[in-house]
């Protein structure tokens, strides 16, 4: 058995320079038997909030216990904080700028990263990921106390929400998020759990009451509108659009996606992120988002 | 010594999203010990083919045991199965759409993935290789039995074979399959081994009898005559060409390639993936593709 | 704790193909403990140049004993060496073409790779790194005898160092070497220690005398004069640049750099390398380039 926590690294730094590879180098000095997997280091340059939702995307699928060193910093070398998060039983490493906004539960904790001993002797003002993030990353997987790395706080950055929004009943809207690299444009439509016949909704970010206090809705017969007018279906599968067309389906992290067959959605609608999108379940005696009420489980 | 085999990934969902990173925690939850190698995430959305050959590039070097976790699966969420396939001293996890046509060996058995065991609790629509691949690639590493997995099946899907034929003795039709990085077009003309004043062939798909029956020819005093009436000379190293000029060599793998020396012989020449390219043996007293009769060894 | 070091690899193969792959598999068979770390695979094509410089950005974060496998190899398959050094603690494994010239301290030692007991049995004239370099790498960790491997040389092949220069007193010279993946232009000026008052400038490559005996200036007041006629100013962080503007900073390297917030510098300032920058002290009272025997330490 691996006697050490895993190290997730996600970056901004891009994979073209030594960047990501000296994180490792880093962390090897100071936990060398600890091993590392890379989530991504492509998020685009300086976008928290697609780092935050990557975050929240993948977090679940790691073994309790794993370090998230991430690093997607635009204030680097200014007097925003460093910070250790522990939340749900993962550790996250990196800025204090809103790159964590959707991990934190219920017990979460955090710590400003405020001890250099456990930083590099030298600390640049530009890399911070090799000088602070790396090695308390390496520290806490070898086991240090939370407390050594510096004191609790209780305001953490947060971005602001993407608009997840219940308008009237039966109608979803929200925006947008961005695309993935086949051109599904991920939205804040979510989460649900897709039941094949039937959608289960539990809001993955606050929504206005009373959808926030109802909390579940089985939806179907749904239908997504997009800001330009076009009104898309509900598929299971990329391999049920015909060529050419676009329709919508629920991604694998429960995200409402719009979505193409072996072609970017993105690009044959002319999507753009913060476009507004809304769900609606359409016709009398085929469904609709269900009264809360009616929702026995 | 480690004691669990690898599991490669080859995938075609990039680096640019988390997708890759999330595999890679599913099998950590599983198989905490076993190693993973990445052989790339950057097969072109969708393309079989080239992950066929890659695969059929990368295997010989890997240890036996190895597990190939790959997933290029345009037809993910429909009927099309999973299957493990066990080959050559290898196992190989992923859709049954032709992704393994090139590594059947004389020994090999498919199973289907039938059994959820060994998937995750909830399988996504479109994400197989988080919910059902991954965590079988986890399992058989762990050492579970095949049989568990699910049924034998012997009907496995194939992608069709690039051309590669002898229409008269002396010469060697083919196509061009792809570029890689550097530009160098890969073509279906192999595989050779270069003793650097003769090549060996031996066809690494089925060609023509009596091509395949006789399996060995030498040959020499070549040239590569492309589909737009280029002929290119055979050199033996990327230095031998002078700047802007193309030539072909035998590859690392042993499939004649059209390359350049620092630049990219597909811009150069304007190649396609489908064009024809035909090897012939020119000159009467330097040599020729020899009659198979001739061969000693 | 690992008994194994490390194999550090950086290559201008890419990751769309399986090459990088491919050198794994050939460790993992020859030494299948050892733990890989990619520094890199998108060096550009050819680029000796950035992959010395990468090198020797990376070799410090690394633990003593590492083993660097290093492949922009343009003239594979020629008479140019594969060679083994030793320096600092660290082994580089790679082509004799200049990939090494920044890595040379004052004990090194480098072993030309004759002895092909040491290669894969088949060795293809286009893909040293897998059938030379990966093994070589992998014989390395598992501690054979660098004797072994092949004689001592004493006359590596180096590139021209990049220009750096002292052309009067309180002025240096040199120019732009390459963009990294934010569009930050690092310079041949360096290094420098950021004690953001002021800064120690060690030169990092070999200068003219007497600033190469005297190897220590402390300066500030500092500006940076482009060849189009542009002086930029010293920051310490990205976020201190007004929105549209460039800057220059003491880059995580100790290199200055030019530098934007949030933008690439090089797209606005339409910044090549090979571009000279010169760095001047301005103004009498408050400081410039600093007479060397003011220098205490």
């Amino acid at each position: 058995m691996a006697i050490f926590p895993l190290i997730v690294l996600m970056t901004d730094y891009g994979l073209a320079d030594p960047f990501s590879g000296i994180l490792k180098g880093v962390i090897s000095r100071i936990a060398p038997e600890v091993v590392m997997i890379d989530l991504t280091h492509e998020i685009p340059h300086g976008d928290i909030l697609r780092g935050a939702i990557n975050l929240w995307q993948a977090r679940p699928y790691f073994p309790r216990g794993t370090i998230f060193l991430c690093v997607v910093d635009p204030g680097v070398g200014t007097t925003r904080r460093g910070i250790l998060v522990n939340s749900g039983g993962y550790s996250f490493i990196g800025p204090d700028n809103g790159l964590f906004t959707f991990i934190y539960e219920i017990d979460f904790q955090i710590r400003e990263l405020y001890n250099p001993a456990y930083f590099l002797p030298i600390t640049s003002a530009t890399f911070h990921g090799r000088d602070i993030f790396a090695p308390v990353a390496a520290y806490v997987a070898r086991g240090i106390p939370s407390e050594e790395l510096g004191p609790l706080i209780t305001n953490p950055t947060r971005i602001p929400l993407p608009r997840l929004d219940c308008p009237t009943m039966g109608v979803l809207q929200g925006e947008c998020l961005f695309a993935d690299r086949f051109g599904n444009m991920l939205t804040s439509l979510g989460k649900f759990q897709d039941n094949r016949e039937s959608l289960v909704f539990t809001p993955w970010i606050s929504v206005r009451p009373p959808l926030a206090a109802a909390n579940k809705y089985l939806v179907k017969n749904l239908y997504l509108h997009l800001q330009n007018g076009r009104r898309l279906s509900w598929v299971n599968t990329f391999a049920a659009i015909p060529e050419g067309d676009c329709a919508f389906l629920v991604g694998s992290s429960g995200l409402i996606e719009i979505v193409a067959n072996q072609q970017s959605a993105t690009n044959l609608l002319g999507l753009g992120a913060g476009e507004t999108v809304i769900l609606k379940s359409e016709g009398d005696q085929d469904g609709k988002i269900l009264d809360p009420g009616r929702i026995s489980s």
